[in-house]
């Protein structure tokens, strides 16, 4: 298949240009890392005389970019540009040339690539398409930097194109509703970092997202009025195309129905009625797969949902059906027998056989969660997984194409090297032979929005999705997770200029939380805190839509900073050692003013415990230190002790982790010893 | 006349009502303070259930007011409302009863008071009008608090209306242009605080920043293509109304006016060509007021302008008049002499005289600044006092109204405590009788831009202008400036959520400082500083509209709360002695991370003697503790060397003050004496 081909070709272009020296490398903040970087001399000199000048084909997204790379400039600067479009290229300071037209539906075959030239006096980016001259504008911008002169870009010769070509973000906008505005700057995050998918999980037991004219009721009975109308899908669409990106909308069927079913409980598979689900999990309510009313109701809605999006890929979902309503069903169970279907899975077998055609006839390709695989589908079909790799790898094998979230879902709260050294062509899927790997397309980070709000949904998105993005795009060999850290906090403060607010939240949900307390002196305590990994939080309370996340766990950071640095420190001690000790001073006496303000807050009473383990493993640390300063190993009673309560502090409380405890448990490990090595 | 007698009684009234026990008033985090309360038993339960329903006379106004409350409670408490608003009164947490409509056009006549009664288990907000409504739903607002458990409002009644009828902030939108959501976010912040009227200065020499169909080239010409379509204004003017705020706009003339000749050379008094101005100042060009074709073209635009702002009031600006081109035009020096005028003030009173039936015809009343003021002119207009007291007390001596401005310039960057302490009706207006001082109808606070962009405006408006809105509302006894810090870090992080930017656009602004550097070193030190007062920044450089805002000078607070409670500490030095000397330690030993940051910043450079000084003032002060710890007198000599710093350290640096330096001395005076005492 032609598809096929490019890509394999584009992975093995991409290793040639892979060349790049990482030493090299480290002394740019660019993320992702492009293909191929080569050091000029000099650098480009950032003041009010920038200008921008278009070159070559040229058409209204171009001219809008080129008013964005201006205006993001003058923001990052503080400088205003006088004039910053330019018709004259000789008086430009960056020249964007673009060959042609890119494709009218961007796809996944959309060229990307691109050759920034910077030089002390001028920069010119060249690429084939529109969306390549987009990707090489977020390069210049994360190129620009202040230094001992003013701002400017060093010379530079990049040339650059994506190892994958489906690199993607989920939000899921049923679990929590996710206003428009947060979708667009999330879009303008995306593209900052060269990201091209949107995947929005418009439907769900817990709300049907999207208005449908055809089918009314879907949204007015099934959304409690949140949902984006099609004239603002529409400029969703084009507010993502305008920035390179494509939009899959995903309608999850049979199973995830709930919202459905409240408005039209015809097509379900039990008698209803139904009402709008506010918990999570795997529920009952299913599509009935044995009428012909559900396929009409469907085509319907996909005709209209089709023409809607102009995506090549329609995603229906399909995972998680429990099973259970068309068990109890005596007409489906008469169905089944009939059909000399053995189970549940023949029959969502058969529910996909009918809608594939739904999906085709409307001019798609359908996508859908690893559940909907099976060896009949057509090849243009796309597998989403989110099993593992193992059925990544297995669907590479039988020849179907598919991209890789399980290991990218951001509701797990990792760290973002976790999903940085997930690699889609490692584990197993590192036995694939080229033609076999071509298959896999990317990644997806998925969002899934049970414990997210407006409020905090960037946050968990940013920066993770950063180090992602650059798994997704740059060579298969960048992969040095210290080289990702450092890039990561700058890119992660350019996403400020972008507009996403994970940075912002922060002091306004501490601030809310300390109500007629300081929020600094609750910040000592949320910043080594990260709210607990592999845990249900559905076993701490009760959690609906309408639960207020507006807890320290919410606004506890994915990933504390504080905390890793302060690993570093203990990792190197000998180097640091004042470091971390003034430090753990600050953390043990933080108790006297972090519990009084925590006792008043309502909010608070139930972290008090994390305060009190803040302030004694900072001791612990601090003993553990005075002992190493000794040259003698400490006690064994002490030592025991201290291990008690480090275990104890290890633990979630309530749905939090104090991320000092394990460097300190390595300080008085040293003191066991009685040595730092 | 009708309305100044209703003024005063409303003055009389206030008096009646301001008997509110100031230390009970501490309790509430209120600001403004209103005129009566008086406190009830328990606490009113802010949970999930929350609903709020509408009685009596309604309007759209009422709805959308009622909508945005339940939104700002909902993101202040972090609580999603399931069912927000109420029909059924009964079911309703709050109750806002509204008696009648209000004005048409809202003017300095509408009735804005409201009561307010909480108590354990529903409020009931009565008002009049729907501004009353309003202006209650923020006293609400603010008295919803997280203590122990959980979010509620005290039960409490509030009677309240406010002192002043004419509460304004102006902005400057020429010197440097405020896009429209500037202005908005800003109209928030001001109905949060019970503002009621926003005054843009539309025209200046540096810009003519509203559409005018009648003369186009004002725009075209004069503006950059920075300027308010008639359907954003119509948009701004529509949401004002909404949150009761009147829209008053100035026309500068006939000096401020280069932006209007570049376009139109033929109404200036000179020969022209013009361009826009970039700099600050009084400038040259001037309307010729001695031409029939210059009120012709005024005639046309002021009825045009005059269908667009629905205000009664039209602001013909009227200041600065340098009279330059009036004294080198033969046929204007003829004009005088013809018409026995005997200087440039005649001349300008004649254009207020040929000015003012214009206004008069398309149905509005002339407001101008203190120059416009004649004692022939009609009784209705107002004078809008920038030179002082004195002459606003003559003008109400002389039956004129007025407002005052002089004293509320927050470019002048000076502390709150400053504007909030100078009362129009103190000065030389205490001397006035009480129907000379009904003629004062309140204040405004002005915010011009030659230092200001859309990203540190908000900084330098709020939350200084909230203290002000305090003295214009208040009853003139609350006046307490403890009081009114105490309550305005409350409600200067209220204002947060309102969507000013004053605090979230400083950390983006030092991280850009910062460079390569972290924004947390520099806070140390851009948290202890502010912009110098009472200088001319033009003597340090060159500033003109297109000169970055992007230093320290720009980014530093106009008051810093570091260095503000770290003077309270050493003014009650005995009971904070620890604290004091744990905080000169941090700045004394800042030098180490923040000289090397600062040397690799080109914005930071010019501040590097600030952080030398930080470091050197805190050194001092903890000698002197040291010195008062030994109960005897320091050495003349030491005394001496550290008065010597301190003078130097006192001194702008290049444009900032480091605050630290007043409470340091006291502790240098303190060793001096040998005593804390």
């Amino acid at each position: 298949m032609k598809i096929l081909i490019q890509i394999a070709l584009t992975g093995f272009i991409t290793l040639i240009l892979a060349g790049v020296n990482p030493a090299q490398a480290e002394t740019y903040n660019l993320m992702p890392q492009p293909a191929k970087l080569e050091p000029g001399a000099g650098r480009l000199v950032i003041d009010g005389s920038f200008r921008v000048a278009l070159e070559g084909y040229q058409e209204p997204r171009l001219e809008a970019a080129a008013a964005r790379l201006i205006r993001r400039l003058s923001l990052e600067t503080g400088i205003p540009f006088r004039d910053g479009l330019e018709n004259d290229t000789g008086k430009a300071t960056l020249v964007l040339h673009c060959d042609h037209a890119g494709e009218a539906v961007q796809s996944v075959r959309e060229d990307e690539s691109y050759q920034l030239d910077v030089s002390s006096d001028r920069a010119r980016l060249t690429a084939p398409t529109p969306v390549g001259v987009l990707r090489g504008m977020e390069t210049f911008l994360q190129l620009v930097e202040l230094d001992t002169q003013g701002f400017s870009a060093p010379a530079v010769r990049i040339t650059d194109r994506p190892r994958f070509p489906w690199r993607g973000l989920m939000i899921d906008v049923c679990r929590h509703w996710m206003p428009e505005e947060v979708v667009k700057r999330n879009i303008d995050a995306m593209a900052a970092v060269k990201l091209n998918v949107l995947h929005l999980h418009l439907t769900d037991d817990q709300g049907f997202r999207i208005e449908s004219k055809e089918h009314p009721r879907l949204q007015e009975f099934g959304s409690d009025g949140h949902y984006y109308t099609q004239a603002q899908i529409t400029g969703l669409i084009a507010y993502a195309r305008e920035r390179g990106i494509r939009v899959v909308p995903e309608f999850d069927m049979p199973g995830h129905t709930t919202s459905w079913c409240v408005g039209y409980p015809e097509i379900a598979s039990g008698p209803g009625p139904y009402q709008i689900e506010r918990h999570w999990g795997i529920f009952d309510p299913t599509l009935d797969p044995t009428r012909a009313e559900t396929y009409n109701f469907l085509d319907t809605l996909i005709g209209e949902m089709a023409a809607l999006f102009p995506d090549e890929y329609f995603h229906v979902g399909g995972d998680e059906v429990n099973g259970k309503q068309w068990n109890t069903n005596p007409a489906i169970v008469a169905f089944k027998q009939a059909h000399g279907m053995k189970d549940n899975a023949d029959l969502q077998l058969y529910f996909n056989r009918q809608l594939l055609p739904l999906v085709q006839k409307h001019g798609k390709k359908m996508i859908g969660w690893d559940e909907i695989f099976h060896p009949d589908l057509p090849h243009d079909i796309v597998v989403h997984s989110w099993r593992g790799t193992e059925s990544l790898a297995q669907t590479a094998r039988l020849g179907f194409m598919s991209i890789l979230s399980s290991g990218y879902y951001l509701g797990t709260v990792l760290p973002a090297a976790n999903f940085y050294q997930l690699d889609p062509l490692a584990g197993p899927a590192a036995s694939l032979t080229p033609e076999q790997a071509s298959h896999i397309l990317g990644g997806e980070a998925c969002m899934w929005s049970e414990y997210v709000s407006p409020e905090n949904v960037d946050s968990r998105i940013w920066p993770s999705t950063a180090a992602m993005a650059e798994r997704f795009w740059s060579p298969q060999d960048v992969k040095d997770v210290d080289s990702m850290y450092r890039r990561l906090a700058v890119v992660s403060r350019e996403l400020d200029w972008v507009g996403v607010t994970h940075h912002s939240s922060y002091p306004l949900m501490l601030a809310r939380l300390a109500g007629r307390g300081s929020p600094v002196t609750l910040e000592t305590l949320a910043d080594v805190v990260e709210p607990a990994k592999h845990i249900n939080r559905r076993k701490v309370r009760e959690y609906t839509s309408f639960t207020p996340l507006n807890r320290l766990v919410d606004t506890a950071r994915p990933e504390s900073e504080k905390a890793r640095i302060f690993s570093g420190w203990v990792d190197h001690l000998s180097a640091n050692k004042d470091a971390v000790r003034k430090q753990l001073i600050i953390w043990r006496e933080s108790r006297a003013e972090l519990i009084p303000l925590m006792q008043q807050s309502a909010l608070l009473q139930e972290d008090i415990p994390l305060a009190e383990d803040l302030s004694a493993v900072a001791r612990a640390g601090l003993e553990a230190l005075d002992y190493l300063d000794t040259g003698r190993p400490a006690p064994q009673a002490w030592v025991q002790e201290q291990f008690v309560l480090l275990d104890l502090a290890a633990k979630p409380r309530p749905e939090e982790l104090l991320m000092i405890v394990e460097p300190v448990r390595k300080l008085v490990e040293a003191a066991q010893r009685g040595s730092q090595q």
